[in-house]
């Protein structure tokens, strides 16, 4: 089936761009991964940056799907989610030993400055991110949990961004202490009633 | 003299690097730069990871000796020192088309899950630039400008964590959204009385 060797194409791009970057992962080690043969390869993308691209559009929809479960659990109040999310997260990265990073915020330090049909799709993907949580972030200012002055699409904003450099931080010393200095900063003084 | 090919040949990596990342930057393009011939890197470096370490030292020097002039001056309040330091790195940053980011964060992003070598250098330079504004956030908190109950070395690990965060959204946004949205809330809700 074409879709689903697109997709294996994808999922293991993912994996391995994921962690090693976007330059230091070559198509063919991807194809081989996938177990696709190469010329199958440009059935679906018109080149390395056409799937990197499509990968962007991925990672997004990956998130998207992934979050779902605990930011859509209607029986939590709306900040709860967001704290269990990012602990979710921290459980995922102890048992990745805290490599890998998000691949959207990794995508962006890496080709921001070096591709701009990267950086224009980047700032989209960011973009979708931020709206997930900014949708959150005002139904818990509705439900009285979140102080009325906040402007929650700022402090989205400064929740994605935040933890995107805890991220960064987190590989450097291959601890959780980051993650979770981010969370004790962003549940005690931003997101407060 | 010695020490200042050494010093040129920092310069132009520091420079090169910091745009383009560690793996991207060949040494040769680096000597091109510093117009010095090939033979003489190996002088003063093992080979391009021992550069690559020794210029990790080289950014900590140059933050700390960039930062000093406005970190030290005692005619005004720490936390206002800090808050002209952030809005210096929005005019250097607006002057670089938004690119570059911190060559720091960048390594560790880069580098932090490919080497352990780097990353373990990484740490230890994270930790200096911690230091330097725990130091002033303690300075403040003496002088009643910041709460009491404030762990200082933890709010600057914050302050410094997520300010590499606003520097990859800048990356993908390509203006000073991410950095003013940094300081609005570090300093409405972080670094308060």
């Amino acid at each position: 089936m074409k879709t689903s060797t697109k997709n294996r194409i994808l999922e293991a791009g993912a994996e391995i761009i994921h962690l090693k970057g976007f330059y230091h992962t070559g198509i063919q080690e991807i194809l081989s991964a996938a177990a696709v043969p190469k010329g199958s390869f440009y059935n679906y993308f018109k080149n390395k940056d056409d799937f990197g691209l499509q990968l962007i559009d991925y990672f997004v929809e990956y998130y998207t799907h992934l979050s779902r479960n605990i930011l859509e659990d209607g029986t939590i109040p709306p900040l709860e989610r967001i704290r269990r999310l990012l602990e979710w997260f921290i459980e995922f990265f102890k048992s990745k030993d805290y490599a890998y990073g998000c691949p959207i915020g990794n995508l962006a330090q890496e080709m921001g400055d070096l591709s701009p049909a990267f950086r224009k799709k980047l700032k989209m993907a960011l973009g979708s991110i931020v709206d997930i949580h900014s949708r959150l972030l005002a139904k818990a200012q509705r439900e009285g949990e979140l102080s009325q002055s906040l402007d929650v699409r700022e402090a989205a904003r400064f929740l994605i961004s935040s933890w995107h450099g805890a991220l960064v931080h987190m590989k450097a010393v291959k601890g959780p202490e980051p993650l979770e200095n981010h969370i004790r900063f962003i549940f005690d003084h931003v997101l407060r009633p």
